[in-house]
Parts: structure tokens; C-alpha cells; sequence
């Protein structure tokens, strides 16, 4: 039952990439207000935002064997993402696996679970978003699975999908919808830009979205 | 059931702002402890700090349209305080929101529920302290009110209350009690920055609070 | 029972202060994967990193008199460790028990319970681990202990432990180990030193810890 | 600043009775799904449903001297509520209490903190609503104050507001609408008898409630 | 996007019912320790044991709309299965939707969200296992989805799939899996109820399951 | 590192025994304060109370296998006590387990961690206080040790503690002071009965401490 998919899909690089750039918010705002994982995932430091491809890593609690073999099998533009087969903080992650990672093109961490190293980490640039930080050692005894479907922090997610992350934390795009996600989130993109430049002139929200006749209708009473 | 608020009382625009610069552990001091908000509201970014006019709004869970309503509200000096009527950590509130907010005067959110568009929100300096850092997004469907009685974070906030916040967290002033706990804050950081002075020199708490011998009648014994 | 114990045994403080610069992590595991406090023991700001004996304090929940009973106890290089008997996020501590706490030599504070002041103690460089930043204020009416043993965010810490805190979180070492722990941490960055470099050549781990043999021999399929 | 109120309005007596009737969830529903208390208020026992009027106690943490204070105050067909100052889950109260109030006419305590004693409590039939249930003991020694304005486990309650709580948790009324929330209640309960029959006999919501066209009209697809 | 799928499949009747039996420790073992939902999902009385189809709902924070379109497709036999599409605690369901659900066939509701009406639900015999209980009112205002995958208090479901739910929580097990699992299950049960009879004569698992060579030879000591 | 310790000393019998009836809150206050294990630690049934000699496991997180090392070391009136190495809610015990334990004369199981087979344990009236419950199974990889001093539930624990155990929650204490305890535990439920008797007839617990005074000097006002 525990296998490693070697050979798995992603989305065309490009795309992976400026799905990076919209950022969390616009992406899960783009994609119908779904894909979010659960905001207890939280960047080890500010100012990361990072599109990349999944590598998926289904894990014992406590056990980080199958991050080794996950590794072997990062290409340039993929991110790690770890699932505990149950619930558990222990450290899994620090500075000699990113560096190993790093090494093989992967652009960080996602875990629900806990990293450590936290202040090598983030020296070297390498992001992890986690549901915990702790430095509890993990062992090596026990078979996962590399590449195939989970479920991270609330969320379904399948080898080769995008993940986007940043400050406001985790969202995953389907790989076979990463392209027309990304056309929506650009053209909210503008859409929020020319609203910008309307709030800037005092706009109201009120107004720019013609809501005032919708409140009064609902029984919205100025006093 | 649902109301706007639009003429509410504030306290003085020096007052709140001098409430502000004694932070939250002084304010609160300085009213008899009282006027916490809870500890999990935590700032999205380090170093803000607010004294502030609430102006109060009570909306449903996962519906952001009340903020729109209460920005209409918003003088110079004021900071939008939101309490959902059921638990939700949603992303209420985001860059373009604060755009306008900060347009009409608002200094910064305080909500207890989500915001997101983190790494904007830290650009443009405005603060918010919220218990969730959540980007998902809300409905425009229910009504909710504007500048009525909330409680917030488990603490009773009317419109108008002074707002003080910084890294410290978040602690409510009653509006009509303001100038008194500004003269009492006062002369706390008067007698703190006294206390310091001594404590830089080197004499201890149990000299300059004369502890010694209470301790000894309660019992305690060096061994 | 309420009981102040002066004179109490340390490591070396070559050792502590060594012991500090090998980090969280690395202690934790050369000592067998023992002696981290909770995950929720989060430093109030980032890049502080300590190495000091531990000066106990057994306190009532909310009531911070006991601290002012321990700064007296501090010697150069002594850190303050506090475990309320009951749980309580209050705020115990403040700047101006910092700047006591500071000048008779005590370099931090790990307590499972809250504190206030925070961007003074920042400014100030007195690094605090704490399970909550709350401003709520305390009193001083109940008696509790110094320098006895105690359990503190579910690790139990003797007088003259030694406290190892960094951004990863908190580690104790027994004091009588504390030697033949340095030890055991020095030969494990050694070692890690020369994984890195094998790393930043790409060697995977799975190479070079020759796990490939028994992950096949325990059932992984590559497929 | 530590005040007794000993003269408070209560609801009629018959009001405060019948509206326990009702339920928390049909009285909830009845003021405009206002008034409920946060969801980890659970009772120690299943089967308790009690309507009582509120003798309010605000008490430091971990300090229950005020409710031997709270208990001379209480008259037949009230119920203690507490609510700390600081967040504390410590054993305020037990089976000796509960004996004392339980004389004085006392029909339960809701208390967001904590409560020992439950064999005993549930033997003598003395409900209580918390958010723990622990046996710490708790200290004697700082003033509180009883019937005054209280925000309790989220919920802002005045003394001699009317409490009605069962197994679906707490739920408080307003005292001066407590006669109008009754009418209303009871106008859904003898709705909500009405539905159940014609659930009973097989019709659906989405006809009982004509949901149908809406649903359509928003997009519903059945495939 | 919003869709109602009508025509789903469902495993053999009489495989769900057994799986029921099996219940959740064993078939979770049974399919090598998978499909646990949290543990956090707990059961709203005591005793209650169910295998059933899921009908999946996919339904917005605090609006229960969705609940009405799925009775509808319930059959004999099936268990409604409901996650939000952010986080909520409300009380989505009560007495009145479960006069409905058991009329048409529901055989309990699995929620990662709030219930009410408890005490008449327990009277119902209408088991329910949900994340918290709560008595907030929900809205009809935003469409969901019914009979589409979902996750599930950490757990991927499928329409379908068979819900095995007692004392320990829920278990869901793939549908085109059901009937492989049963009969592993039911190996499971015969060999334990094997080593049962073992245990209860006294023999140790130390000895039944030949642990001594293995612990002594990974260094376990008797001293 | 791996121990089993063979020979432990236990408190006699018959205090042990006695201990046991007399409760946790009782125990907890004979012996000062002290001794409760964290309050999320609850009794799997109502009802249980149980007094029995601590056989302390040391455990990883999700691995059971020192359960079984443990029954061996069982005797009549003994009582198993699990603290993980690390946070894990995994079920490590159920009813064959139970079967064997009870069979070797153990008395129940205090665990900070999972338990599962609920039902069946109820049946059996095998007493368990966990901090969750939660089906998932657990592994037989690594050593941990049986009879250590152990931290459970933030408690230090040694060996031979006694365990004190009821709906309350759960209480060691110290085998070389259990007599002691017990005799203090017996005059305070002597006093207790005292009082319960004069509360009964209505006396006031102001009176009976005589509070009246030192409230008045407090500042208590009543108006």
C-alpha cells in the first residue's frame, strides 16, 4: 500500500509561477472561494509568496522518513507538502533537509505538522508554512506514501496541484485548473486596481457597489 | 432590528490620542484592570499602536457587508471594531477595504475574526488586531448594525469608547471615563519611570515595595 | 511549605553559556529527544537565543509577588522560569521587573503563563518564552516558592537546570548532565557540518544514510 | 469600586418559569438569535433545563469569595453567574456551595471557569453550566462585586436578566424583554408543533418553505 | 457550480449494515488506518452505532440551505455528511430536520459544525456526531452543493461512501472498498475475540505476539 | 536508555484504597493544592472513582508497544499511567488491552493521549481518564521505558505515586506522604460534613467564616 509515484503532472511552469505572484487571497477569491487550507498554517517568517508544484508526502505521526524519499523526487519549481496520517506537531523539518530540498529545486515546506531550525531556515530563504513550531525529533520506522492524494490541513490535495502561499497563508489550485485560474485572478487583479483608485478618491463601498438601495430594501434603519 | 448609528459621541481627539501613546498595559492599569479584550487578539504586524474612537459594528458570521456601512461612519480618528454575532474566523477585511477606511479617516480594525491581504495591510500601515489571519472570503446577504452595544473579544464595547492598542494587545476605555484614566495613567508612567530609575540602580522590588516582612507573617521561609 | 532556597548548585557557566549557542534542537536531540518544553512556549521576538541556569518559581495562578522574591535570588547568567500552580495567561511580568531582573544579571524569563510590555522588553533585549502575551495585571497576595522543583509547560525543571531557548522554542538540561551534553551536542554539529556540505552536493539522503535497502525490504513500491 | 447591589429587578416569576420552558434554542430564536454564550458552556449533566433569574458575580481568577457574598443575595428562582476578570478554569465551586445556594432558593450556577464536585452536584440535581470542569481550589483574598454588569463567556448580562439554559447550552434574555420574548417563543413552539406534523406526515422544507424557485433562481443545478 | 447530484451509487445495503457493526476501531484498522475523522467529532448521546451511505453537503459557514435540498435525496439507509466551506460552529440542525431526515430514511448526521435541540434529538434516537453543540440560528441565503466530495473534519468523503460512527467517533471507508473491508473487518473481530479468550486466561501480549527477543534486541533493559 | 523497573514501592494497600474514596478535590486540597493533573483530562464514563498505585509508562508518540511491557509489571490495585513523549491523541488502548490489564489486576488507565473501544470499556467497567478519544491505531516500533518518573498531563509523576481518580479528574500523590494525605483528607471531609450540616439549616457562609470583617476592610461596599 505504500508507494511513490514517480512520474506525476504539473502545471506548465509559467502558470505555476505568476499563480504565485496573485497571491493567497486573489487565488482562492479567483478559483469560487475554495482551495484554502486551515489558518492555523502560518509562514515560519513574513514576506515569503511562493507559487509552486506539489510534491505530496502522506506521513506516520512523528515519523519523517518519507521526507528522504520525497526529495529524490523534487524538480525545480515544486514545493514539499506534508500530511500526518494523524495528528501530530513534532519537529518532521529543519536546516539539513532544506538544504537538501533546496538543492533539488524545491521551493519550501508545507506541513501540518511542525518544523524546527527555524532561525537557519529562514536565513536561508527557504519558507515553511506549519501548524506548528517545535523541535521534537522525529524517527524513521514507519512506511508513507509520496505522490499520492491528501488531505492537508482541511484541505484535498493531489501530487502536481499549485500551491500558493504567502503571508495570509496556504491555497491550492487543481493542476488542471491552474490556467483558467489564473486568467480570473489576473482580471480581478485589475478589477481590484481600478476599485483602489476609486477607495484612493473617497469612494464609497456604498456607492461603487450601488448597495444603498439593497440595505433599505433589507430593513437596514439610519438613526 | 437593524440600525445605523450616525451621530455618536466621542471623547476629546487629544484624550484618545494621548490614551494611545500610554499603551494597553498602562490604560489598563490605570482603570482598575479592567478593559482587556482577549489575549488572542494579536496584532497582524509589530511596533502599531492606536488610541482610537470606536465606531462599533456588529455583523453576522462570514458577511463583511456591515463594513462597508461603517466606513460611511468613519471621522477622522476613529477605528472600526467588529464583533460577528457567531464565531467566524472569515477574512472580513483586506487591502481594499483599508484603502478606503484609511481614506475616510480610519486608524486602523479591530475584529474579532479574520483578515487577510497581510503583507498590504503591513505596507500601508495600517494595523489591525484580529483573532484570525484568515483569507477566506465573505457574503454581502445579511444585515447586521452599525455603532450599537457589541461585545468584542469578551469585553463590552459601546460606540465611541476609546480604543487602545499595541503589541500588548487591545483595551477598551469607556468613553465618558476617558480624561479621568488619562490622568490616572499619567501618573502611573510617572511613578514607573521613578520605580525604574531605582531598579536601574539596583534596588529590588521587596525593598521598594517593602515586602519583607509581610512575606515572613505569611509563611515564607529561606532555606 | 512556601519555601525560598538560596543557595542552589549550577552547571559551569562556560557550559550553560555554550550549551546556548548549540540551539533548541540540537540539545534536544544529543540529550535522547528529552526535555522540550510545549510547543505554545513562543519567544516574543524573533533571533534571541540564551543559554542560562534556571532560577524556579512555583506561583500562584495570576499573582506575580514571587517574581520579586526570585529577582533577588539571580546571579549573573541565571535565567527565571516560572510555572503558575494553576493555568493563567495573565501578565506577570512588565518592563520594569525586566530592568530589575536585567541588572542583577538575569537574562530572560521562561514562564507558562503571560506577559506584558512587549515592545519594551524588545527594545530593552530581555527575551521572554511565554504561552501568552496578555497585558491583564496581578496581585500579590499569595505566597508561592523559589527554587524548588517544578513541572513547567509539561517539563519538569529542577534549580540550576540549564535553560536553552531559541527561536525554536525551549529545552532543559538536567544540570548534572549538562557536560556531557555540550559534549554530545558539539559531536552532533560536527556532524551535521559535514551532512550539509554533502547536501549542498546534492547527495540525497536516502544515500547517505543508506536507507534505500530497507525501505524496500519494509514494503515501498516505486511506481 | 467593589460593590454589593442588593435590591435588583427580577423578571415575574411565572415569565422567567415558562421561558425555561422554551428551551435555549427556541428562545434564541425568538429575540432575533441574540443572547447565546459561547458554545464551551456545557453542563456537568444531561437533562437539566432551568429559567432563573441572574445574580451576577464578576471575581478575580482563581478567588470564589465572592460567591459566599453572591449567595446571601439570592432569592428563590435565581441562578449564580460568574464571570472572572482574567480567564480561569479553577474550581470555584462545589458541593458545599451548591448546598448553601441550593437553600437560599438557587436553581443552578453558570460560571465560565471552573466546578468540582460533579458526582455530588449531579446527585443533588444543582445544574451548572461551565467551561471546565477542575478541581483546583481557589483562594479568598480580592474583592469582586455581585449585581453589576457582566460579560460573561461572551455574553453581555445584567443582574435579574433572565438565564434559561439546558442541554443546548445557555442562553440569556434581556429582563425587561423577557415578557415579549416569551410571546414570541411561544408563537414558534406552537409554529414549529405545526411543522413537525406535516414533517411527520413526509413533506419536504423545500415545499413546506417554497425554497424551490429561490434555489433555482441562485443557480442551483440538479444533474 | 452549485449542484445537486441525484443518481449516485451506494455500497450493497447489507455491507453497509455489517460495517455498522464491525464498528469504528476495527474497520479503521481493518483498511489499514485509514479514514478516521477527527477526534473531535463527537457524538451527541451515548450507545449509537450506525453504518450508512453518505449523502455529502457542501454548505456555506452558518446557512443551512443546503440540509433541505439534501433530505430530499435521501433513501433508506443513508447518513447526511456536512462540511462547511469555512469554519462554523453554528447550529445548522435540530429537532425539525431530523423529524425530516428520519421520515425520509436518514439514519443520523455527521457535522463539522454545531447541532441543537440535543435533548430532543436524544429522544428521537437520532444520533448525530458533530464538532461542538450550539444553539445559533443559521440563514437560507447562500447555494452549496450536495453529493459532491468533500472534506470533512479532516477526511475526504465521497457521495456514497459508508459512514461507520459509534462511541469512538466516525470512520468513512470508500464504497467500491466496502465489501473488502467488511471482510477483513470480520477477520479482525474473529482473531480478537481469539486473543480475548487468550487474555482473559491470563496470558501476556509480551508472549502472545513474541515481543521479548524484538524489545531485547532493540536494547529494552529490566532492572 | 530503555528501562523497565521491576521492583517499585507502593503505598499500602489499604491507604491507597481509602485515597480512593475520598475523592479528587478532597485529595487535591489535604495536600495543599496539589497534584491535579490538566483539566482536560476526563473519565471515558460517569461515575468511576477509583485509588491505585502508578505504573508510569513512558511513551512515543503513536506507539503502544510499552503498554504491553507494562501489564506484565502489574499488580492487584495498580494503575497504568501513560505520558507520550510527544503530543499525540492516538488511540493506544482499547479493550483487549483492558481485558488483559484488568485480568492482571490493573485498576484503570490515566493517559494523555487517545483511547478507543469506548463502548466496550464502559461494559467492562475498565475505568479510563485520557485527554481524548480517538480510534486511531498506534504502532510497535520504538522503546520507551515502564516505571520512570514520568510528566503526565503537566504532573510529575513517580512510580508508586498514588492515583487518585473521579468525575472531578485525576490527582496523584506522593507515595512517602499518602498516609498523611489520607489522615488530612479525613479530617477535612470530617469538617466538611460539619458544614454541610449547618448549611442546611441555612447558615451563611459569611458567617460561618466570618467574613463580614475583613470584606468591610477590603472596601466591600453594599448599596
Amino acid at each position: 500500500m505504500n508507494i511513490v509515484v514517480q512520474n506525476i503532472e504539473r502545471a506548465e511552469a509559467k502558470v505555476v509561477e505568476e499563480l504565485g505572484k496573485c497571491g493567497v487571497a486573489t487565488v482562492h477569491e479567483a478559483q469560487g472561494r475554495t482551495g484554502l487550507l486551515a489558518a492555523n498554517m502560518r509562514p515560519i517568517y513574513s514576506g515569503a509568496r511562493v507559487g509552486a508544484s506539489a510534491i505530496t508526502i502522506s506521513a506516520p505521526p512523528c515519523d519523517n522518513w518519507m521526507l528522504h524519499v520525497a526529495i529524490e523526487q523534487l524538480r525545480d519549481g515544486d514545493i514539499l507538502v506534508l500530511a500526518p496520517t494523524s495528528p501530530s506537531n513534532a519537529g518532521y523539518f529543519g536546516d539539513l533537509l532544506a538544504t537538501s530540498a533546496q538543492k533539488h529545486g524545491g521551493r519550501g515546506l508545507i506541513i501540518d505538522g511542525g518544523v524546527r531550525d527555524i532561525a537557519d531556515l529562514t536565513k536561508m530563504k527557504f519558507p515553511v508554512w506549519s501548524s506548528s513550531i517545535f523541535a521534537q525529533g522525529t524517527v524513521k520506522e514507519t512506511l508513507g506514501s509520496v505522490n499520492v492524494p491528501i488531505v492537508c490541513a482541511g484541505c484535498a490535495i493531489n501530487p502536481g496541484d499549485v500551491i500558493v502561499a504567502d503571508d495570509d497563508g496556504v491555497c491550492v489550485v487543481k493542476r488542471e485548473e491552474a490556467e483558467q485560474v489564473l486568467e480570473k485572478a489576473r482580471a480581478r487583479m485589475a478589477m481590484e486596481e481600478e476599485k483602489r483608485q476609486r477607495f484612493l478618491k473617497g469612494e464609497l463601498g456604498l456607492d461603487m457597489y450601488e448597495m444603498r438601495a439593497r440595505l433599505a430594501q433589507k430593513g437596514l434603519k439610519y438613526v
